[in-house]
């Protein structure tokens, strides 16, 4: 079944648009962690556990296993999901971009290394560098739009033709990008506006929506702002605000059940 | 020294501005190397040997290592590379981009893990996820301007105010990200009247040039169009014209020599 297939499934079947981000930092996790062969994976395993029924999917950020070569650790993590919990779709953040021949190498690391379901991608090098993603028609490619961080404001919102750098991304991947119905956009939580702006111009897109909690996003002016008219349409990520939470699945149902307040 | 200083020395003491990319792909390396322990590494030690006295700098494209599982590869030919030939700095092109924390453990991956002297950085999220990696001063942070894949015009030649987009790039880091003076831009060899238009814009900060060889990038027009006054001011990149030529110290030699024509 595809990212797509999956995900939406997911959607109605547990009642839930929550994406838990796997962003675990060696000099955070609990001590008892810290001694165990694959750190990064056995408190992966602990917080899938404890949060599986709650998600539509999981996001282990490649960047906290990459820095201190835990490599073997990521693919564990993504390998206990697909076994342990088939039908929960899992999205390696990466934030790749680059020219043809390198982006192939980077399909294969999402893909066929860590065996992931779906690729987080920069849009800045242009349709040709997103190409190699886009060809995996299973997996879905997820774009940066309008991120959730304050610099966003730099590039993504300079006005071009009176329009903001962000809305003609989401309107190339609407328009000309998404042959394959298989692109899906990051778009932060920390500007409501943007989001409703956005979802007005591509139609049932999913968002794939970070910023809540740490980042300080509104989650009921988020949800309102950017499901599509079914209550559906978003994968609503918080990372550090479930992952360090005293208990991990209290705070997914917590974040879960809020979400569904405003769907 | 600083990444900086090193290069600039570099330029003047072995009258170079090439660098030469290492993206060895397991499928086209010759097969000798292909069944030693750490098959990249033992290749990219034959490259280096080969050509060290023609380059500027070496740059590994991270993507040919990590999508085989290959870190330990990488590991050992930078380490090579400082232990070996001293003054030499490294490129990691890695594209990075993230928010904070996020991008302070990439900042951990290039310089902690890896021992890189620099990486590249994609400008699209914004300022504030360029400044870990601007923090690091000896350090120098590759930014992404005007890239040499045909894709590049989608989002980077759109018109801000009458000027592209990537020019906005180039004002913004020779403006206001620039405080260490530690910055360089990606501009490739393909679009020469652009490299210019760049270059009088933002003063003698460096530029980092792809698309030499396989991109189909002129090397007059590119040396000509980016070079600064002295006849300094550019790294040159070849990567799949020198790593697969049947004698690349040949190629190196004699493409350092073009390039030495028209400076």
């Amino acid at each position: 079944m595809s990212f797509m297939e999956q995900i939406k499934k997911r959607w109605i079947s547990n009642n839930t648009l929550l994406c838990v981000g796997l962003d675990p930092d060696l000099d955070k996790i609990p001590s008892r962690f810290r001694e165990m062969e694959f750190p990064l994976y056995e408190f992966n395993k602990y917080i899938i556990d404890a949060t599986y029924q709650y998600v539509c999917c999981y996001k282990p950020q490649i960047a906290y296993y990459n820095g201190v070569g835990k490599e073997r650790d990521l693919e564990l993590t993504i390998d206990y999901i697909h076994s342990t919990y088939p039908g929960i779709p899992v999205i390696l953040d990466a934030k790749r971009g680059d020219i043809g021949s390198t982006a192939e190498m980077y399909v294969k690391e999402a893909f066929s290394r860590y065996k992931a379901d779906s690729v987080t991608v920069n849009p800045y090098m242009g349709g040709d560098t997103l190409q190699p993603f886009l060809d995996q028609k299973d997996k879905a490619t997820i774009l940066l739009c309008r991120t959730s961080n304050p610099g966003a404001v730099d590039l993504q919102n300079l006005l071009i033709e009176g329009k903001p750098l962000y809305l003609h991304v989401a309107q190339k991947a609407a328009n000309e990008w998404n042959k394959n119905n298989n692109i899906i956009l990051v778009v932060g939580a920390t500007y409501p506006d943007e989001l409703k702006e956005i979802r007005e111009v591509i139609g049932d897109m999913p968002f794939l929506t970070p910023g809540i909690g740490a980042q300080g996003g509104d989650v009921e002016k988020a949800v309102k702002a950017g499901t599509t008219p079914d209550g559906n349409g978003m994968i609503i990520n918080s990372s550090r605000g479930i992952i360090y939470a005293s208990n991990p699945g209290e705070a997914a149902k917590s974040l879960r059940d809020e979400i569904n307040l405003y769907r």
